[in-house]
Order: C-alpha cells, then sequence, then structure tokens
C-alpha cells in the first residue's frame, strides 16, 4: 500500500490505453445509468452519437477549470477536444496557458491547439482567486519539461480567433500531419493564414464555456449565422437563474454570477442568438455541489491513477475554503458542467425557459427567467416538478444574493413589476439575432440599453452531488 | 517524458532502498563540500559522528514542516527521527498528526512514534495559516490507505511526555519489536506505562524544534538536568536577533518572531538552561531564503522521484504568496532549519552571542542580543564578518518590523538604554538554570519580569539561497 500511495502508472503505449479508456468509460456508462435517476425530456441534449462529440473547451484558467480539462480528456470515445480557448478572467491568463499545454503534454494530448484570447474584462475578477492558478502551474507532476518542449505548441492566434477557425473548419496545423486517431500533432499555426481545415467533417461542435461568454459572443458577432450554424450547443457554466448570484462587489446587488458578471454584455449577445442551442449550468445546480475534503480523500483511494492524482492534487488547493469561506464553498462549478456533457444523466432536472440578462447597471450579469421557479410552478400546480415552462411571473430566489446586498421583500416587488413589463416584452424575443451585425445590446438606446432580448435556454436546475463525486470518481481512474 | 513526468518510481525493497540511500547522500555530501563555503568557527555542530545522529522532530504541522521531515528522512544514514512531536500551533493539530502519519505510512517510516502535544497557544497563529494544513492532508499522493491503517500508530501519550521518553530513554513501544533497522515496527504506546527503552544507548538526541518552544520547555522544567543532560543541542527555527520580526498583531511592536511570539514564557525558559546547546535559525538567516516558484518548477524536473514530487507538491500550496503578499513572501524557514542540521556546511556564518528573550509585554518574544550585529561589528573593526561576538552593545536591525509598528529612531534610543542596563545584567546570566524548578521566568517579580535571563546561543546568521535550494533538490532525490 505505501508504495502505490504515491506511484503512478507510467503511460501505456496508445493502443493498450486506447483500449483501456474505452474499457472504462463503458463501465462508467453503466455505472453511471445504474445510479443516476430517469432520463428528463431533454433528449435531443441526451442523444448519444456512435462517435465522439467535437468538442471545443473554452475556459478561464479557474483551479477547476483543469479538473475539468482532466475530466473532458477522460472519455475520448464520448468527447474529443478539438481545441482549447481561454479568457484572462478567472485566472493570469498566460499562467493558465502554460498550465494547459502542460497538462495536455503531460496526459499525451499535444495534438489540441491551445490560444489564449484577447478580450478584455468589463469586471475583472477578484486578484486572490485569478492568482491561484500559479500553484497549479508549478505541480511537479507537470513541470517534467521545459519552456522548449512547451514552444512549437505555443499558437500566435488570439483565442477568439481560433474559436472561429474551428467552427468555421478553417483552423490548419502549419505541419497539417496526423497522428493515427486522426488529430494533428505538433499543430502551431506558424503565422499561416487560415486555410480550409482538411479535417472538418461539417459536423456541428459542441462548446463548453466555463468561464464568460466572451469568445462565443465574439465569433457569433464577428461570424453571425456562419458560426452559429455550426455549433451543435454551448454548455455554459453561468449565471444565477432561479437563486441569487455570488458577486460581491461595491455598486453590484449580487444578483449576478461571476463569469456573467465578468462581461455582461457578451452574455447579452449570446442571449442574442434563440437559434444557437443554449444550456447552462447555473448556481442553481452548483451551488449544491461543493467539492468537499471527503471527495479529495477519496482520489487518494485510487491514487495509482495519474488523471486522479492529479485531479486531487488540483482540487486539493482550494479545500480550506470550508475554513476561510465557510458561508460559500469552494463548488465544482466548470467540472459539474463537463460532467454533465459527458454524462448527461447526471442533469435529471431540466427546464427550457424564456430569459434575459441585464447588460449594465447594479443588476449587471443577471439572467431573468420569464417564468417560476419549478418549485414554485409545482406548488401552483400542487404536483410534479419536472418539465418545461415558459412565460410565468419570475420569482427569483434570493439564496445567496440575501447575504450579498438583495433584499428579499424588494427583490419580490421588482420581480413582480418587471414580470409585468417582461411579459409584453416577450413577444419581440429573438428580434436581436435578426439585427445583430456588429451592434451589441448594450449599445441599444433607452430602456432596452439595460437588458438583452429573451431567448429560450435550457436550464439545469439541480445534480446530486454523490451522484457527481462517483461519476468523476470513476471517470478519472485512468 | 510524458510518462516521466506524472510518473514515480514504487518503493524499492528496503535493502535496496537502504543502498541507494547511501550512495544517494555521499553523492549529496560531494556535492554540498564543492558547492558551499569553507566551515565556520562552530566546529562542534559540525562534527560528523560515524553513526546517524538521533533526532526528535518537534514541529507545529505547517506547510513547511512536512517538507522538513521529507528532508529529515531523506538521509537516514545522516539523522534518525526517532520520534516526532506536534504542537498546535501553525496548524490544526489533530490533522497535522494524520498528515504526519501518513506521510510516514506511505514512506516506509510508519515505525517512528508520533504525538501531539497538550500545550495550549499564548499567542495563537492566524487562521488562515492554521487552515492551510488541510491542504497537504487530503493530498491523493498520502492517502491510499484507511484510518484503520493509522489507528495502530496513533499514540495516546502527549507530545511533551513523548519527548521527555525519547530524551529520558523510557519510551517503549507495546510490541518493543524491531525491524532489521533496529527501530521498532508498529509501535504504540497502547497506554501501557513508559519502562526502559532497550534502544537507548546513552547516546545524546539532537531536537530539531521547528515551532514554538513549549515542548523543550515543558521537558526541562519537569525533568531538569535529567533531560537536559541527554540533549546534544536543540536546533531551533526562531527568533529574531538583529532583524525585525514577522508578528503583526494589535498591541506588539512587530519585534518578535512567531514562533517565540506564540509562547514566549517557554523561550524564555529554554534561554534559562544555558547548558543546553541551542542552535537558533532566526529570521536574519530565513528572510534571505523565499520559496520561490522556480525553486518548485525545479522539483517538476525531477518528477521521477517520489520525494521531490511530495516535498514540490506541499510547497506549491504556498507560492502563490509572491502575489498575496509581494512584500513577505514564504520563506523556507522550518525547511531551512533541517538542511543546516543535516549539511552544516550549509551555514557558514555562525555567530555565539549572548542574548535574552522578552517573555511579556509589547515586545513579547523578542529575541534581544547583546551584541552589534555581525556587520555592525565589523564595520567597527574595520575588518572581516565572520567569528564570535559577545556583550557589546545591542544594535537591533529593524528590517520587517520597521514595517510592523516599530520606529527605526526610537529603537535605536531603545536599545542604546537597553544595552546600558544589559551589559549590567550580563553578569548574571545563567541564574535561571540553577533556579529553574518549575518557576516559569516569566513568574519572577518586577523588572525581571519582562524578560528572561541571558544566554549564549549559536545564530545561523544567513544561508546562501542557491546552496539551500541545491542541496534540497539533490537531497529529494529519492
Amino acid at each position: 500500500m505505501a508504495s502505490a500511495a504515491v506511484g503512478m502508472p507510467s503511460r501505456l503505449p496508445t493502443a493498450a490505453a486506447a483500449f483501456l479508456l474505452a474499457v472504462t468509460c463503458l463501465l462508467l456508462l453503466g455505472v453511471a445509468s445504474a445510479d443516476t435517476a430517469s432520463p428528463s425530456d431533454a433528449s435531443d441534449i441526451k442523444a448519444r452519437p456512435n462517435r465522439p462529440r467535437k468538442v471545443i473547451f473554452d475556459h478561464d484558467g479557474g483551479i477547476d477549470d483543469y479538473v475539468t480539462l482532466l475530466l473532458l480528456l477522460s472519455c475520448p470515445e464520448r468527447v474529443r477536444v478539438i481545441g482549447i480557448t481561454i479568457l484572462d478572467a478567472d485566472c493570469r491568463a498566460e499562467l493558465a496557458w502554460n498550465t494547459t499545454l502542460k497538462l495536455l503534454h503531460t496526459l499525451g494530448h499535444e495534438h489540441v491547439p491551445v490560444a489564449v484570447s484577447s478580450l478584455p474584462a468589463v469586471n475583472p475578477f477578484p486578484d486572490p482567486w485569478r492568482n491561484s492558478v500559479l500553484s497549479v502551474d508549478v505541480l511537479p507532476h507537470i513541470n517534467d519539461l521545459t519552456q522548449e518542449d512547451l514552444a512549437p505548441l505555443r499558437l500566435s492566434v488570439p483565442g477568439q480567433e481560433l474559436m472561429a477557425q474551428l467552427l468555421l473548419g478553417t483552423f490548419q496545423s502549419a505541419s497539417g500531419s496526423r497522428d493515427k486517431s486522426g488529430s494533428r500533432s505538433n499543430g502551431t499555426d506558424g503565422g499561416a493564414a487560415a486555410v480550409a481545415d482538411d479535417d472538418d467533417d461539417g459536423e456541428p461542435i459542441t462548446v463548453v464555456a466555463t468561464g464568460p461568454l466572451s469568445n462565443v459572443a465574439h465569433v457569433l458577432r464577428k461570424h453571425g449565422r456562419a458560426a452559429a450554424d455550426r455549433i451543435r450547443e454551448v454548455w455554459w457554466m453561468g449565471g444565477a437563474v432561479w437563486v441569487g448570484g455570488n458577486v460581491a462587489f461595491p455598486g453590484h446587488d449580487g444578483s449576478a454570477e461571476w463569469n456573467a458578471f465578468w462581461d455582461p454584455a457578451a452574455v447579452g449577445e449570446v442571449w442574442g442568438w434563440p437559434s444557437v442551442p443554449l444550456v447552462v449550468v447555473p448556481l442553481d445546480a452548483t451551488n449544491a455541489v461543493p467539492v468537499t475534503p471527503d471527495l479529495i480523500y477519496r482520489f487518494g483511494r485510487q491514487s495509482r491513477y495519474r488523471y486522479s492524482v492529479l485531479a486531487g492534487t488540483v482540487w486539493s488547493r482550494v479545500v480550506t475554503w470550508v475554513y476561510d469561506r465557510p458561508d460559500e464553498p469552494y463548488y465544482a462549478w466548470d467540472t459539474l458542467t463537463a460532467a454533465c456533457v459527458l454524462q448527461p444523466d447526471l442533469c435529471d432536472k431540466l427546464y427550457d425557459v424564456q430569459s434575459y440578462v441585464v447588460v449594465a447597471g447594479a443588476s449587471q450579469g443577471r439572467t431573468v427567467p420569464l417564468a417560476p421557479s419549478p418549485e414554485a410552478a409545482a406548488a401552483a400546480a400542487g404536483g410534479g416538478e419536472k418539465g418545461s415552462c415558459v412565460a410565468a411571473a419570475p420569482d427569483v430566489e434570493t439564496g445567496m444574493a440575501g447575504r450579498t446586498g438583495v433584499k428579499d421583500g424588494e427583490e419580490g416587488v421588482q420581480s413582480a413589476v418587471e414580470a409585468a413589463r417582461m411579459l409584453a416584452e416577450v413577444t419581440g424575443a429573438g428580434a436581436a439575432e435578426a439585427t445583430t451585425g456588429g451592434q451589441r445590446p448594450g449599445q441599444q438606446q433607452g430602456e432596452q440599453q439595460q437588458r438583452s432580448g429573451s431567448r429560450g435556454v435550457t436550464v439545469v436546475r439541480h445534480v446530486d452531488a454523490e451522484d457527481f463525486y462517483t461519476f468523476v470518481l470513476n471517470a478519472l481512474r485512468l
């Protein structure tokens, strides 16, 4: 036992590794099917293609983003990460770039192109959160290589352009060479102009966005339907739909979630594209899934798997939040989102709801539903809580916002007033998409300036924490 | 390279491991001899016995304490850790106990007895520092075992009593069995009364104390010369001799170092035993040796060694201090002390100086030298800075104290006034030892109540940071 405790297996030959991955994931599917609740109505989201889904991982370099990356890499027969874009949000982007490249290199995925976006913050994350990435970047597990090893992997294209090229099928590495899996190896853009992607099969691409929506908004603004039509769906960790936000910031009312608050206008822009399927994993769901010390200890029981050691080690960095911020532990935010992408059965409470986004002012970043919460709807109907609900009166539950400035009573009154106005406005929903051509919603005039149009989104309302823990622990036995 | 980056070798068979350890350490000695400066005058401290020195590691569970433990275990032919005592100081002691046991178990040193002391803080460490140990305790590398695995290793004897039994040769495990190295295996006290230690050869024992001095003081107070005569020397990470302290606390003047401030009276008591050799590694030395991101990255280059991976991973937890506390980085405090014990050549600037300790009031925990700083002495003498200096006027350099409340000008005046008084008092130095019999120095009457008597201590004034980094990196290639 002593030797296993710090030992991790060396990387297996590619063929053997692929076989083990396949077996692992088949086992995982069996475990998850047995453990989780029955499928919801959102059958399209849960469709299981026979081939791995193409994914662009659009992250912002926080602690949980790296565990998310491990998870997305852990089941290649379900998800194939075709590119990674990084925003300078919950991180220091240059460090996050390093860390991402090192993780990929360490785990044999160095063919995945990675680029840092140049899009700026509207409301930057707190510096201590941004700084925490350094403690991951220095980990000995991923530093048995030099900066020279990484140099060929550094793209000069900005992240938002990489995303566009991947979506439009115009990205091509300098060499254009491929490894046996069909992925490019040693890909760089080498400063070359983007040309047709000979790996592009026209299959729509899933964007897993675990940071602000700036890159997605940029691509939609710049390339319009050409890009929108190539997006299978956007899975976004962001927003606070029927609960309060987690922003505590001078002048803000606490109703927004941080990824939305970082660039509220970008969220508003994505809301302007109702034809792009959008699944949000908001605080509604993540608030129930803390990263607990017990979870990390459980990774120790499987320390012979290097993905487990890496994930547990990365997450170990944040467990002191149980002391440091007892009222607001570190949640599984981004990783929960990836888990839902990989294993939709985890999300047994999905709701389609019309909503809009506040893009400026004291509530900027707030994602406002035009329907009561599932619990309120169920209580009103006297029955079951599952289902799709559109355009009833909003009743945002204050939750954490109650601790960050939103007063419960005022909120109720404001919501009622807004509800009447929104119910009138909602008939005009979708207009933004038709007219978006470089104009940000926040640039509109008058009353409209403060909010986006409304659109339908699918909300992951709840994930059982233990189901998530079990899934992640199983997936990272690799 | 990718595989090596997260791979660590499994534990070697005992005999092979012992051989490799011996070879490693012989190589280390060669490297260090070539790299470090010439020996100082303190030849006794640098004496190299032919057999490993017996060490009690008396720590307080901070991040650096675990790297220190790794270092002390890394050269068993130079140091044999015969017991570990833990104070509830820069940690949560129960967690620190767990972590220490797990590290020992993981690395095959589970025979080393470990106990937590019941001695309380006078001035507790800040909670965020104390909480940080959780992020080490959860690491997957040391958690491939259950609480049941640890249960037989838990001693019921308090830490201060374990230290006493080890010093007096009365500690015995329940089984009393030994492994081939002569160490006990699966040792517990099982509630049994302490009996004669059949492993006790009468050899004096080195105490490496990297927390407050409460355990050492307790043993000296309770057992007097019987314990004192068994101590070869105490190496203590603590104090701030010719520089300012690192305490920022309401009502304190900032002149003390934290380990001394936690229990100033205990420091005063140890000062009352001038016959017990005391080598302090104060802030004077540690302020020059930060734990830098670059150092941690270098552990990544040797990630095939599990000691390196563990040390780098543990230290990774603190590197964000370069952002969080740019004026006061995380230093190598405790680990530097252990390095000096293992490799005395690192300490080429040792000074013997008379000093006393302020045990109460706004300067409590301050360790006051009765001599000018080496630099001041050298300037006055117009020459070299090495050597032994006793009983000149103190000229405490303010350093960090300048930022924590001590005004340079006032300090200079106070030092001059105190110097005159101390020079008169110093002739009575050592009186405490003769009279100590359960009475704490702080319990004395009148003016004396605020300070201990004076004694001679050996001060490690400076260690070259790069020499330390090189030594630690080499030692932990294991």
